[in-house]
Order: structure tokens, then C-alpha cells, then sequence
């Protein structure tokens, strides 16, 4: 018999209790001998609840049950869930979580201490909810050199673009269209900013190079600029706007990371990736691109993937079945100020001379009746754009990169 | 030192060695030891060729030497191959293999055998070329009970399809096309008539129910009768037509398994893969959709699927790394015939009265100018379309499945 313990009762940790009891059949027989939840770690009582008196208040009585193999950490956080796994770690508990910013922060650490203590830190579900992409990476795609990951990993704020783009309705609407529907959080930065995705580009990124990517350091712009202005032009020109996250190894050793709204082609694959769905596409040298695709948030799909590293960990225990390679060091990024890309303005018709003398070649995108205009750079590198961009000052309403 | 032996020097055999030898820093740092390809086996000799040395055309000096403890089995076909890799397996050596037909025949007895002499039979590269599907299907799906896989197997007929789609060519015209760029072979008939399909929605049946699905008692129909007017009418009814593979978990405990043209609407996700590419879409019953999409053929990510295989058997040397269940027993097949769905017709403009009175209920698709008309039934069983449908004789041009 396999026990498990869940840290945190909310969203996920009751996710994570109803795929393990429910699917038992499944879960047992893949585990290769059967499984159950014995505690649940939470501060508050669940009066009702049917795993009622599975619910625990006392973490010590976790760590120092010896039946207890596997810990899911979903309490979220990078304080007590730290702690609190640091200690499962080292007491030989294999840790599985859902929580992106702690995986983010000290990724490498954990990895580490739980292959010392012949047990894992597994974080399937800290990226693209229920979509196996990790896994995929770690074990799967082993023989390619990644060259390039280029991904849609927020699913509020793709929710959000894609009603706005549908809809023609300005962002600020939207996004309280989304708050109602429980689709955005009331405090919605993490996700408009583009925060979350960061960490899970971090993620990402340090698995696909095997060092650090210091999550910090990825340059980060939300959507909370995106106008139904840009989405009219982006229309016209046959392209749509998302968040997108990008990760590509360069030809000097260096990784150019950053989050930041892409205006793209139709028919580019991320393109289709619509609604809170997720989309995560991978260039490998050999394989070409790869794109994994399904719903990165929501509580079975992201409780599904936490539980596939409980049988993953179930299936080794006593010794650790981390394979992938994460090491401490840091990883050197790119100067994104330096690299070359087109952009995409949206200006006030009365400055069009001026836009178009200041980046001469580009293509013009024109409206009837429309105020605006916009119009597509040639390439140029990032820093050349800010020169002009600055002389032009608040001329230009809007700028966005080109994919 | 891990030795590896490549059975069959064609396009997939040598894109294994460049993968191996080109990629090697990336593959043996995965395999967590230094990887060579030492044999070749191949009837012809290569002059010339960089791996020239390597080619033997004796299977017994591969098969006899201790330093090689995994086989790649790219040579096609059921009969050497199956001997090839009894052989190998019986010796303890693990088997990796492109062979859908082989797998979709002697999958589970291959499979039994590796496990029986503590190797492996790894076969991610025959379903899906380079798209990672068998691994996350087998390790990180693990939760899930999975309802239904639908899917896009094969590139020459996705290709074909979707240039019929675009150019409004008929499908003798593309096929040539198609054959002239290499894209279909000079006899089509595997793909054309679903055959190849057919072998893989086996495969992934038979992982999904953990039983032999038996590839001949699946209902396959290939994309041979599929015109330029039925893709007009499709056009007018903003769908397409895909040959899409089914396998649908009925809640009587059979499985549901069928290769067809279906007509499908531009939103759903598999609408949306075009070319020689594939896309697997597996529902789950906690995770609900989640897809894999990529290039489902050509030499390097096949090769690359091969490798992948060959990693994860390095890493278990002297045990297996099989995770699937796979028995021997048989999974009884529903009868397509008793399933219900909608239909789509094409017929003349003369014989719209007799097919309306006939399937009533439905929704007329006309163009202007056109000499056909486009109808969707209601939807009833197929027995009972087929009984209607064979007193209206040939007055029916064609009839596609609605997805």
C-alpha cells in the first residue's frame, strides 16, 4: 500500500484527493499496488467533507509517519510550502507540486536534495496544468538539442485576448468579464503582468539548457496595453495578439527569455490556441517543431498531472526517478536590447509621415474610418527601435513585437 | 559504453545513426553513459558512406555480441523484423522500433517476452513519427481513465487533403502531385486506403484499454472518394474533411474504433492540422482534452523517436523500462453499425426531394451555380442510414461521417 499526504486543501489538493479516490482502479494499477490519501494538510476543518477526517492540522504527523512515501505540496507559496518540502525531502518523502513559483525559485535546490535522499521533487502540474509537458521534455525529447520553446502558458490572459479579439471589446471590460466568470482572480496582476508565465518560461528554460534560468532576470511585459484598436489592425493584417513566452538558445551559448504580447500570423500553430487553453511548441535540432496542447489550469487537469508524478514517484520508491537535468548554476541571458525583430506600432493617423520616416521600408496597415493606423517596422534591433520610439514619444499609442 | 545495432540501413535507419552520432554529446549525457552505434545491418553495402565500417549484412555477429545490449529494428515488414526481434528480445537485448505493422501485429507478445528477459520493447516512433505519444500515453496519462483518442495518423493522406482543400484539386491530380514531391509513395495504397492508420489507432487502442486490439477487425476507410465538390460543400458549411483514426471507450465496456474521412467544423481542434502533419487528440476523464501535434513522418523525427527509446533502454540496462499494459487478451470491438452519428451527402440538384424526404429533418448546404447540393442527416444509426441509403442508390455521390 502506497500513502499519500496532501498539503493544502483548496483548489488543487481537493483535485489531487478526488483523482486518487476516484480513479482509484487506474491510479492503483499503474502505481503497481494500490494507493490512498491518508492525510490532508490544511489550517481550516472541512465539517462534510467526505475526506472530513483525513484532515490534519499538524505537519509533524506527516513527517514522521513512516507510511507516508509521497507528499503533493499545492499549498502554493514560497515560505511554509518551502519548508514544509525541504523536510519531506530530507526525511526521504518524495515531494510532487503544483506550485510554479516555488519550483521557479528553488527548483535546482530541491532536485538536488531529493536526489540525495534517494527520493524526488517532481512539478509536472507547476506548467500547463494537465498538458504533459515536463514529462515530455525530461524523457522524451532526450535525443534532441532544443533549440527554441515558444509557448502560450497563462490561460487568464489568453482567455482574455482571445474575447477581446472575438468580442472587439476593450481590455479593461474583458477582464471583468473574466473576474465574474472566476476565469481571473480579483487581484489579477500575477496573471495580466506576466508573472506567471515568467515563472513557467523559467521552468522551461532551465530544463531545456540544464542550468538556471533566474526567473528575475526574463524580461516581462503583460497585456494590460492591448487595445480593441490593436486587435482591429492585427485583424486586417490576416494576425492575432497573444502572450507569448519565449526561450531560444543562441548561437553565442547565451538564452534569449522573455514574456511579452506577439502579434502572429493565423497560421502560425499558437495562433489557434484559443480560449484558457494552453499551448506550448518546441523546436528540437532533429524533430522540428512539436506542440503540446490542453487546458493549463483548472483543478482535475492540474490535480491529473500532480498525481502522474505520484505514480511516477510510487513506481520508485527508495530511490529517486528524477531524470532531468537542472543544475545550480546560473544560466547566462541574453540582452534582449540587442537582439533584432520587426514591431508593430498603432499611431494616430495625423502622424503617419512622421512614424514612417523614422522606420522607412515598413508596411502600412490602414482602416476605413479608423483614427489609427498600423504599421510593421523592418528589423531592427530592439535598441534602435527604443532610440526612435523615445524622439517619437506618446505619437506612437502602441508597440507591439512581431513572432 | 552502451553499443547499439541498427537493423536496416533505409531512411529511418540512417537518420538513427546521425541522430546517435550527430547529436551525441546530447544523447549520451541522456543515456548517462557514452552511446556508439557499432553495427549496421543492411543486405546492401554503403561505399562511400561515413558509417561504411559499420555495415555488416550478418545478424548472428550482432545478435552474439555481449557489448551490444540494444537493437534499433528499422527495417519494415513482419516477417525478418518479427524473427530479428524475438531473437534479440530472447537474448536479453532491448528492442526500439519504427514498425507499426509489426507492433500492431505482435505487440503484446513482444512485449511479454522483453519483460520475461528483463529488456524492453520500445516503440514511440510507430505512432506519430517525432510527436512524443506513446511515452506520455503510457507515463504521464497515468491518472486517467481515457475515454476517447481521435486522431491524424497519417501525413501523405493529410497532406493530400489538405492541398485538395486549399487548390480545389481533385484527389488523382494531388495524389500525383503529392507523389511527385515524395510525399506519397508510387503504390499509395497504405495510406490512401488508411491502412497505416488503421495499424496505429491499433496501437494506441490497444495502450489505451490494456488489451490486443486487433487491427483487421478495425472498420477502415480510406480518403479515395473524397472529391473537390464535396470539399466546396464543406467549405460552405465552414468544415473540412479530415481521415481521422476514433477510439471511443462505450460505456457497455467495448471499444469503438474506426478510421474514416470524417467532415469536421474549422474550430475543432484537429481541423487545424494541416499538411504532412499529425495530431493526436486524447480525452481523459479528469485532464478532458489534451493534444499532441508535429511532424508525423520523415527521417529525423522518426529517427528521433527511435533514440528516445534507445535513452530510456540505456537507462534500464538489465531490467525493463516497459510501463505499458498491453495483454494478449482480446478487446471486444462495438459494432460500428449500431452507433449513431450524422451524415453528410453529396447528390445531384435533381434528387434533392427524394434525400430530403428520405433523411428529414436535416440541413440543406447549397452553392450557387453548383449541379450538387450538400445535406446533413439527423442522427440515427448507421445501419438504418445504410438501409435508406442503398434504396436511393447511386443518386448519393458520396457520404462522409460528421464528427
Amino acid at each position: 500500500m502506497i500513502y499519500v499526504a496532501v498539503l493544502g486543501y483548496g483548489t488543487v489538493g481537493s483535485g489531487v484527493v478526488e483523482v486518487i479516490e476516484n480513479n482509484n482502479a487506474e491510479v492503483s494499477l499503474k502505481a503497481g499496488e494500490e494507493m490512498h490519501v491518508k492525510y490532508i494538510l490544511d489550517l481550516r476543518d472541512f465539517p462534510g467533507d467526505p475526506y472530513e477526517q483525513l484532515v490534519t492540522h499538524d505537519f509533524d504527523s506527516i513527517l514522521n509517519d513512516p507510511e507516508v512515501s509521497i507528499v503533493c505540496e499545492v499549498m502554493g507559496g514560497v515560505g511554509t510550502a518551502y519548508q514544509y518540502t525541504r523536510a519531506c525531502l530530507e526525511a526521504g518523502k518524495s515531494v510532487c507540486t503544483s506550485n510554479k513559483e516555488l519550483v521557479a525559485k528553488h527548483g535546482a535546490e530541491l532536485i538536488e536534495i531529493a536526489r540525495n535522499h534517494n527520493c524526488s521533487y517532481m512539478f509536472e502540474a507547476s506548467v500547463g496544468g494537465g498538458i504533459p509537458i515536463i514529462r515530455p521534455l525530461n524523457k522524451a525529447l532526450t535525443p534532441e538539442r532544443i533549440e527554441k520553446i515558444s509557448a502560450i502558458l497563462n490561460g487568464t490572459t489568453n482567455y482574455i485576448l482571445t474575447k477581446m479579439e472575438q468580442e472587439g471589446a476593450d481590455y479593461e471590460e474583458t477582464l471583468k468579464q473574466a473576474q465574474a466568470l472566476g476565469y481571473a482572480e480579483r487581484n489579477p496582476e500575477a496573471d495580466v503582468e506576466g508573472h506567471d508565465t515568467c515563472r513557467k518560461i523559467a521552468i522551461l528554460s532551465s530544463l531545456m539548457v540544464g542550468k538556471n534560468v533566474d526567473s528575475e532576470k526574463i524580461y516581462t511585459e503583460g497585456i494590460t496595453k492591448i487595445t480593441a484598436a490593436d486587435f482591429a489592425l492585427a485583424k486586417a493584417a490576416d494576425m492575432t495578439i497573444k502572450l507569448v513566452a519565449t526561450s531560444n538558445y543562441l548561437e553565442n551559448g547565451t538564452l534569449l527569455a522573455y514574456v511579452s504580447p506577439m502579434i502572429l500570423a493565423k497560421e502560425a500553430p499558437l495562433a489557434s490556441v484559443n480560449d484558457v487553453f494552453n499551448g506550448v511548441l518546441i523546436t528540437g535540432n532533429m524533430l522540428g517543431d512539436v506542440m503540446f496542447y490542453g487546458r493549463g489550469a483548472g483543478k482535475l487537469p492540474t490535480a491529473s498531472a500532480v498525481v502522474s508524478d505520484v505514480i511516477d514517484c510510487a513506481r520508485h520508491v527508495g530511490r529517486t526517478s528524477i531524470v532531468c537535468i537542472w543544475d545550480k548554476e546560473e544560466m547566462q541571458l541574453a540582452d534582449l536590447s540587442e537582439t533584432e525583430k520587426v514591431f508593430f506600432l498603432r499611431a494616430a493617423l495625423s502622424a503617419k509621415d512622421e512614424i514612417v520616416n523614422a522606420f522607412p521600408g515598413g508596411k502600412l496597415i490602414e482602416l476605413e474610418g479608423a483614427e489609427e493606423f498600423g504599421y510593421f517596422t523592418t528589423c531592427m534591433k530592439e535598441k534602435e527601435f527604443d532610440a526612435k520610439a523615445i524622439v517619437l514619444g506618446d505619437k506612437i499609442h502602441n508597440r507591439i513585437r512581431v513572432a
